[in-house]
């Protein structure tokens, strides 16, 4: 072989020095779960050969039911049909000119004002709704409002769009070109939208934002399916079982506001909930679209972090509240802090009727994030700013939780004291 | 304005979803550290209070010396300078044709014998070294060695080119053209290198390879120096304070070969040796090449986590060991193995010598290493093998060692009993 040097080196930073750029650590996140799986399967072991099953499924029970022969918030999640076959039946009269716009809207309003007043009438009147039952149906409604004011927004915009008298623009513009249609399914233009199918296609559909056309996707991944369904299982029986041998306990013994597992229980909840319960649905339901969540974990900013980790009510927020606040001339400024009031509402909402306590944690905690966002946004960047976030999460929800905690044990400790 | 449907949904996969190909995850690195840091923090606060500074100076020095009055790993140290100074004299004279190329190779063969043998004779015959003084005496020499194989092998190159007629042609390929320099520095050619100075910075520069003219950074950035000094003196004390007060106590107590601080010690070790002390050194000397590892936390398969973890090392046995088996006509896995029974050897001579025990435990770990790479490149793939390396990191490491130091304090202890 001919001589040569061999040279081997060339300047170039270390992969870990911010300088580099670098951040594909896909491998650091597969760590997080071995060492998770690694240090709980030897307690998990220990505990199983010692004090057997301990978790009590009659107990899981018991969370949502006081009475097994009355279920008040199954009911209640019943009920809630009612509402939206109002909304379907209002649309239909609107689409045949039967309702004028204003009788619409009315009924619409008034629809949607009882489909936010009475599941929270009836879980603070009905004492036989537990908070957990509570908290589940006044989530379901609060869903199924968002929905609804999307349906009626899109199904207005349509016959906005047909009333123009360029026919043709509206019939492309109803199904727009960035959309991926799959070989089966022809698209469906708008009076032929409302069909309960549709409704129920949409209410069931891991999405806020009403479409006469969703993006499908080809066929179900049976797969895929079952693997999301057994993360599913998995992770429901962790969270069950650590609120039960773990939080509980920790709760009634002592008060400590920076314990960590508060943090690992959303964290897996996130998990649980953004990607393995909705990509189930989405995958049965062929619904197209899969980002329920962004790369929040990157956030280096508060913003980012409430932009990207929730994407369904950040699409619903953008879709139907901010830009139509800009649209009617609201200021930026002024719009984003309405769409903090009323996630704030909401978040109050969820939280305080079912514990059945008005104490505005929840909602001072929303609005906390706007002198957070400014201050991390205006001191930290880059890493520092994303451990910034990190720690906002890490310390600022478990303490927020366990006001309402702590509130909720005092308030009923006293009144066990003061019954006896 | 005009009306319009502001579509929202597109086809796309969720961001954890292997389908989807994300793989940024630096903001998880951040949460690791995070987590580290705050569930150390009380912890240390609390311990702090309670027992004030455990952590004793005066036994890490005697942990390297048995009596502070004599100082055999120190001055072993001191005389492995004789190797260099032996090495670049037979190199002057092989330059200036004073020796023959036979005899130089001899010198040099009898130079590197001697230094890897006298050392461990040392460490096993003189008892006032300790384990600890032994093994960072070896590794010293260890690396030495491997530096002026690499010396020795650069300079043969640049003779054989040298002796080609086309001088021009040898004088261009000694300055590759893919490196970069900055504008003071000068490019040396070859019998220009052969200077003490020269010879000073390849040892204290952070790689084995020798080359005529490595790429400089154009400056020593003093924030990055003290950012990397910071780092090593914090790695330092957490890395003893943890040995001291945490590892020592449950060795000595039980023996759990599954323990995960031995790991969590290797982490830290790693970011403080290959990270921390590498840039520190590098950025002292102003060398440009960084690359003290890769990316070795995404490893999929065994044989890409040993090429990736140390790049020094790495490069050396590629550019040293490897290629030239090839050039001489050995087939890829003969070399391959080769490779492996190398760095078997080293590992078992930098633990056997200094512990005096001979086990071949960590030969037999190297070993280990071929079947393991074979099992997890043929069954599993993407995640499931990334899982499958961090499994085989965090229990087979620790088991390793844990035989070693099994074994060390049985003997020690038996000795103490016979002693009695």
């Amino acid at each position: 072989p001919r001589p040569r040097l061999y040279p081997c080196h060339k300047t170039q930073d270390s992969l870990l020095s911010s300088a580099s750029g670098y951040n594909k650590y896909r491998g650091i996140l597969n760590w997080c779960v071995v060492m998770l799986v690694l240090s709980n399967a030897r307690l998990f072991l220990e505990n199983l050969l010692k004090h057997g099953i301990l978790v009590d499924p009659i107990q899981v029970v018991s969370l949502f039911l006081n009475d097994p022969y009355r279920w008040p918030a199954a009911c209640l999640v019943i009920v809630a049909n009612v509402f939206v076959l109002v909304a379907l039946y209002t649309e239909r009269q609107l689409s045949k000119g039967s309702f004028s716009e204003r009788l619409g809207f009315l009924v619409h309003a008034i629809n949607m004002g009882v489909l936010i007043t009475f599941p929270a009438a009836v879980v603070l009147l009905l004492p036989s709704v537990t908070p957990v039952g509570g908290a589940s149906a006044l989530s379901i409604y609060t869903i199924l409002f968002l929905k609804l004011y999307s349906y009626k927004d899109v199904n207005l915009w349509c016959r906005e769009l047909s009333s123009i008298k360029v026919k043709k623009l509206s019939r492309s513009l109803s199904c727009p070109s960035q959309q991926h249609w799959s070989g089966g399914d022809c698209k469906v233009s708008y009076p032929g939208n409302l069909t309960i199918r549709d409704m129920y296609y949409f209410v069931f559909a891991p999405t806020l934002c009403y479409e006469l056309n969703f993006p499908r996707s080809p066929s179900v991944r049976v797969g895929f399916l079952l693997r999301r369904l057994c993360e599913m299982l998995f992770f429901t029986q962790v969270l069950v079982a650590l609120a039960q041998q773990w939080m509980v306990p920790i709760i009634r013994s002592s008060m400590k506001p920076l314990e960590v597992p508060n943090h690992l229980l959303w964290l897996m909840f996130f998990y649980w909930f953004f990607h393995s319960s909705m990509n189930f649905t989405a995958e049965l339901l062929r619904f197209g679209d899969r980002q329920f969540y962004n790369d929040w974990w990157n956030s280096e900013t508060v913003t980012y972090f409430w932009q990207n980790w929730n994407i369904p009510v950040h699409k619903w927020c953008l879709r139907h509240f901010y830009k139509p606040l800009l649209r009617r001339g609201f200021s930026k400024k002024v719009s984003q802090s309405a769409v903090f009031f009323l996630s704030a509402f909401f978040h109050e909402y969820l939280v305080s009727v079912p514990l059945r306590m008005f104490r505005l944690w929840a909602f001072m905690g929303m609005m906390a994030q706007i002198p957070l966002a400014w201050f991390v946004g205006r001191f930290l960047r880059g890493n520092y700013g994303n451990a910034a976030v990190w720690i906002s999460i890490i310390i600022g929800q478990p303490f927020a939780v366990l006001m309402y905690v702590h509130d909720y044990y005092v308030l009923h400790h006293r009144q066990e004291v003061d019954g006896l």
